[in-house]
């Protein structure tokens, strides 16, 4: 199918049709949400669109990708499938990748500065990030770990996603309309904030039927509160798990846990987080910390805990003033009143997952050989106190093989395990799993292993995290890659693999270099976001609307600069200053044109940030050299960006 | 051709043959260098290796891509056949990537920090950067454009590439041994630093057939010197022409000069470097610099100017100690003593480059539709006496389109200019240009036009800009995506295309999305380059060589810690101090192995890097705040790296 749509503005046609043309064309015809439908939720065909954008009827299962079976290539014109949301690690930051093709289309600052963009330089930003009395940032390193995306109704709604930071214990949030962080939490006397998830639905309101929480996992066991006293008698240690509000970004409460814990995973429902339980042994040193054959996946009732708040049954640690409960197994005896419930799964386990049919959590080993697949209605019962043992809810723990980390699903009944130490993913089925651990011994729930390249951690599949699953392309995050790029130096790419997994065997067909260090991803397509490219201008309250109000404006010392900027020029062009002045110079870009950005740097003033259309931006900075400073676009903007500039002229 | 090598650490075969066993078996049947050659120079046969690595034979033309005549594919276990060298723009970086794929596979740091390896934090980094009185760094900001390597006999030697500041006027060295920052240089007296380009031997000395000149061009008149008088007397302004020493990277000469400049190129021979020259009319306002219908190109006599610092015949502009020769035409009309030669070209032109048989520079006229043909040998006679008018150096100026901004080649005979505002690509035939200017007019020099999407600046192809020039790949950094990828909110990714030019019509082959604002490349075969992958520890004084030699040591409040990693642990583990110390802390990777880098980081401290196999790396920092602070590893290194952690225990 072809479309020849008129372009509005009339500009020349390029090759191939673009996305906003067709969009447009799309909507004209009233075929918008089908034509670029991706997954089960909005196409019971479960075909996605073909990369020009033409709806996709009824294709064979294959055609469900943009260049064939196993082959990622996507062509020039045409557009990726799906969106993926990919941490950074030590990066400290955010992207986004366009899947199949693993072309990085942006990088969400949040944690650290971001030089392009300004952020941790610009008012704004600082804002966000938080800084020390004297205005300095208060942090600047981050390790971003895993992100996640908001739910309504069991798929995303494309409104936020959240990172968290493993070295400040903080939480991100992007919007993603804008594509943007706009909120920063810090937890409180947490230390090594691992893993995050969002709830899916509230527990008790079935009106909510999307994210209001985000749970956190916390990693390193601190002194509580951690003031430097009992810093060295490991058994005034402690680990709490955290729960934020997803919407005001206030910490809600805390559970004091035993052990470590790390990642995160949320049930339908909305009735229960859990997190993988290690260290039980609660040891200082990696070889105190696997003694025991046994740790856990812990279940956290929200619920009961909420109503404990409620009821005022909590403590609170040092100076914070966030409840915290008793997620500790001695306080949580009884199954009726119990917070928590523990599950017992083998030696020192890393992740847990939700199945996409809402009835499993599947929680790896690491230092064992199997999964562990734990019913959610049998962890339910027990709650109820219907099941006398925890670890009756288990229902499967088959043997995948050496160093099993995560689990992703397919929507057909697969899960699909990273296997660290052998560098394989293992797909294996669920049923027959659970059909083996109730006994027949004749099932062999392997279903086929591949050799990804190398030590894979993290693995997701196109919507494997929502009730979408649609199996059709699946990431995995490999740690080393060695030789799998041409060298570069002592620091190698990392490589994120993606295979597709439509048929019964996969099929790697993409090795894709990344800068360290990835952690976790997730990937859905396209039509889930609707990202906005032009600002408006009514939510900045000091935006300069017009080139008439631009100038600029003297207190004392104090000088207030309002200018716009319009491709070529910025008005005022000339800004006369003084050694020893204060200025705060708000730049609005009153371009209107989708990709007109424009930059702004200071020679020898350190300034540097970038503006967007209807964006307005601000900076504050202290005159201390004299001098003509030419300040200039430093983002491509027009036939004569290299004449957009106009001269800081400071007096001695 | 299938090689079975064996391994010489015996882990097990991955899928394919990696590089670095192939570059094993190769080098054991002798045939390394003929196996990976790429370019002309290695390869009479112009055939570069598949991507497999397997010799290449004697194939068709087309063979000379890894998937085939316009296809970037490069499938699972292939190597891209080359490397590209990157600016990034204000991301303030530059990149490596891989070419067809495409593949982002390092960043270099320089001007700006590096959250992922500590630059700009580690005490090494730190002294290469620079900082002021207090420790905290000169710059935080930068805005790289024009990357170029070190030459040898006319190609790449793989020893240095070098980027531009503009913002700072700094330009950045980078050791392509273990690819990292080595050296920045600040430019004196110089705003708007833009064009760069290394010398290709030196212009008197044969034997020295290398690198040893690293030319800038200023884009900015500013007052000279820059002290805050002068400042709104813009006949005062001045603009500077720098060349430093591409070894020591001390400043060795400017020539000050009219209007302004942007891009560099220089001559196979030495002899000269060029540079665009425009606002001839040094004007203040863009509209202001467009009134005069030719600009020119401006070329630098180097021994001349080198001869006339030696006789002490420049000046030197305030603190600045570096002499400076004048380029102004005014005190170069004489050509047997003039240290330039002025060439007029068309209307406020842009890029020059220089062709890779030696013999023209092409200079774009931006605002004019034409590119200026100059022929060396005509300047060099112009500079002896022999010409009498230095615009007879003109050979051609064909007509090529919209916007010509820079130009590239094939080594057959053709340039390919960027057409900036029609969006294309002008393939044009050098010979052809020049007769048709020498009067046949029935010559049509125009081969092939495609079209880019959108705004094309710089241009590259293959080995253009050395004497290997292979026409085989060609990229075009397009400064809008527009619609080409998916919505990212309003900043968009750029758009690096790369073309397929092997045959007489140029093809589209792909659309890169990249983070803003790559402006220029270097295209070049893998097997030019020989990166290391581990250090040597011996080149770090302070490297503690072994686990019994790490502990801390106290003198006062002043505390040294000597730590080593190897995964998955620290020596020591647990470190105490107390609040008041200021701490130097050594991390001796003694790991050997390739590829394991770790990382170090401690929370609330602000405190997080990478040390790469046999690397030492230090941190200065003041110990203000009590408590347990879990150090651990950031860079994945081991199946037990969530366990890489220790103890800094911080008493009150």
């Amino acid at each position: 199918m072809s479309l020849k749509a008129q372009d509005s503005h009339g500009e020349k046609e390029p090759a191939g049709i673009g996305r906003r043309r067709f969009l447009n064309a799309a909507a004209a015809l009233g075929i918008g949400s089908v034509a670029l439908a991706g997954c089960k939720e909005d196409s019971p065909k479960n075909a996605p669109a073909d990369a020009a954008g033409a709806p996709a009827g009824a294709p064979p299962e294959h055609d469900a990708h943009v260049g064939g079976a196993g082959t990622t290539e996507v062509k020039p014109g045409q557009l990726d499938t799906h969106y993926g949301l990919w941490s950074s690690g030590h990066s400290g930051d955010a992207r986004i990748l366009g899947i199949p093709s693993g072309r990085e289309l942006a990088r969400m600052p949040c944690f650290v500065t971001d030089h392009l963009t300004g952020w941790g330089l610009t008012n704004e930003s600082k804002a966000i990030m938080g800084t020390n009395p004297d205005g300095s940032l208060q942090y600047t390193v981050g390790d971003t770990h895993h992100i996640q995306a908001s739910y309504k109704d069991g798929i995303y709604d494309g409104k936020y996603c959240w990172v968290n930071d493993k070295i400040n214990a903080r939480l991100a949030r992007f919007r993603l309309d804008y594509m943007v962080c706009d909120k920063i939490t810090k937890l409180p006397n947490v230390q090594g904030f691992h893993g995050i998830f969002p709830d899916k639905r509230d527990p008790v309101d079935p009106a909510i039927n999307y994210t209001t929480r985000v749970f956190c996992g916390q990693e390193f066991r601190v002194p509580l509160p951690n003031h430097g006293k009992d810093i060295e008698d490991a058994t005034k240690y402690g680990a709490l798990f955290t729960c934020v509000n997803a919407l005001t970004m206030e910490v809600k409460w805390q559970a004091r846990i035993d052990g470590n814990c790390d990642l995160v995973a949320t049930s339908f429902d909305g009735k229960l987080a859990a997190t993988n339980q290690y260290n039980l042994e609660e040891g200082e040193y990696y070889t105190d910390m696997m003694s025991f054959e046994r740790d856990a996946c812990l279940f956290f009732n929200v619920a009961r805990i909420e109503q404990a708040v409620k009821e005022g049954k909590f403590t609170t640690i040092g100076d914070s003033k966030v409840p915290v409960v008793e997620g500790r197994i001695e306080f949580n005896k009884d199954p009726k009143t119990a917070l928590v419930c523990r599950v017992s799964v083998p030696k020192n386990p890393h992740g847990v997952n939700a199945s996409p049919d809402g009835k499993y959590f599947v929680c790896s080993g690491k230092l064992s050989p199997t999964c562990t697949v734990i019913e959610l209605q049998k962890v339910l019962d027990w709650f109820d106190g219907k099941l006398d043992d925890p670890d009756k809810a288990i229902v499967a723990e088959p043997e995948v093989g050496l160093g099993p980390l995560h689990t992703t699903f397919d929507g057909r009944g697969n899960a699909y395990t990273t296997l660290f130490l052998d560098s394989q993913v293992c797909k294996w089925n669920v049923e027959k799993a659970i059909k083996k651990y109730a006994g027949d011994k004749t099932i062999n729930p392997i279903v086929h292993k591949i050799d990804v390249m190398y030590q894979p951690g993290h693995i997701n599949a196109t919507c494997a995290e929502t009730r979408a699953a649609d199996g059709i392309w699946m990431a995995v995050g490999n740690k080393f890659s060695k030789d799998r790029f041409l060298p570069v130096g002592p620091l190698h790419a990392e490589n994120d693999q993606l295979l597709d997994i439509t048929g019964e065997q996969m099929i790697l067909a993409h090795d894709n270099a990344v800068r360290p260090e990835p952690h976790d991803f997730v990937i859905f397509p396209r039509d889930w976001l609707h990202p906005k490219q032009v600002y408006n201008m009514d939510d900045f309250p000091m935006a300069t609307k017009d080139a008439s109000e631009a100038g600029v404006t003297r207190n004392g010392n104090k000088v207030t600069v309002k200018m716009v900027s319009f491709a070529p020029s910025y008005e005022p062009s000339d800004v006369k200053l003084k050694v020893g002045d204060e200025v705060t110079w708000y730049l609005t870009n009153i371009d209107k044109v989708e990709d007109l950005t424009h930059g702004f740097a200071i020679p020898e003033y350190n300034i540097q940030f970038i503006v967007n259309p209807q964006e307005t931006v601000s900076v504050t900075f202290k005159v201390d050299k004299p001098g003509l400073f030419w300040f200039y676009c430093t983002n491509f903007c027009h036939a004569l960006h290299l004449e957009m500039r106009g001269r800081m002229m400071v007096e001695p």
